[in-house]
């Protein structure tokens, strides 16, 4: 099957996310990097940094979200689309709801987590006020290997 | 039916969780307020500031949990308790989850929004890794009139 635009626009925006991951995993932290993009810029981005910031809430997609609003100064985030390399889990599913963002895309799935198609459809149309477009697939091959990769070398290391 | 030890424990810290979401009453945000306990203290307090903020994300349990993260120094918040006014949406539910918090206590009842018992049972045990206790109905009517009152008022503003 060929590419069309849409897929090959939403390829290059999720590679600044996949940018974003590696970022994490260059600290130690579990490599999810999300990016937010309005009228072809990216407003916002960010990447995991739970153990660095010794905060449960700072996730790749919130990270992103808050940047995005502080930039465009509002909360509605409406003519945004949110790029993340793994699938949302129920806290950042809310965010993105919540944020009144058009379109999240996202690579790997997260069977253990995720909260948009894995474990529970907590996205779904007409459950809530507003729920985003959802498309998944894109770069899932990269975005799972960069997590698969990171888990694999964590195994490797000497315990303390 | 008469209070035990408990009950009355629970309800003095939702007065506090009350008292923060007067704050944000004050400001002209809806009135929401969360407060979070560790052996007999507040560690962390926060009501929504969603307005102020222009973030989507400033929900008062999300303050709340970040605020007692960088008091404790870890985003493991194993030992704590969390009490809201008002039962958490899917975001603020999912926060709570993942901070690892011992119990969540709310106040009134979200219809609409609220994940817990009213829209979707997102903390139901043995869906996730770790899953608070939950107890309703502290202090129900003071969280919800206080909600009631506020949208009251708007209501009767002049519109512009």
């Amino acid at each position: 099957m060929q590419a069309t635009d849409c897929d090959r626009t939403d390829e290059h925006w999720m590679r600044l996310a996949l940018d974003e991951a590696r970022k994490a995993a260059a600290r130690g932290e579990v490599p999810i990097g999300a990016v937010v993009v309005r009228n072809g810029e990216v407003v916002g981005a960010g990447h995991n940094l739970r153990e660095t910031w010794r905060d449960p809430t700072a996730h790749a997609e919130l990270i992103a979200l808050q940047a995005a609003s502080r930039r465009l100064g509002a909360w509605r985030l409406t003519d945004c689309d949110i790029y993340v390399t793994l699938e949302p889990c129920p806290m950042c599913s809310g965010a993105i709801m919540l944020s009144r963002v058009r379109r999240l895309i996202f690579g790997a799935t997260d069977v253990k987590g995720g909260a948009v198609i894995s474990k529970i459809p907590l996205l779904e149309p007409g459950r809530w006020n507003h729920t985003p477009e959802i498309h998944a697939g894109v770069l899932t091959d990269e975005c799972a290997y960069l997590l698969k990769d990171f888990f694999q070398n964590m195994r490797k290391q000497p315990k303390r």
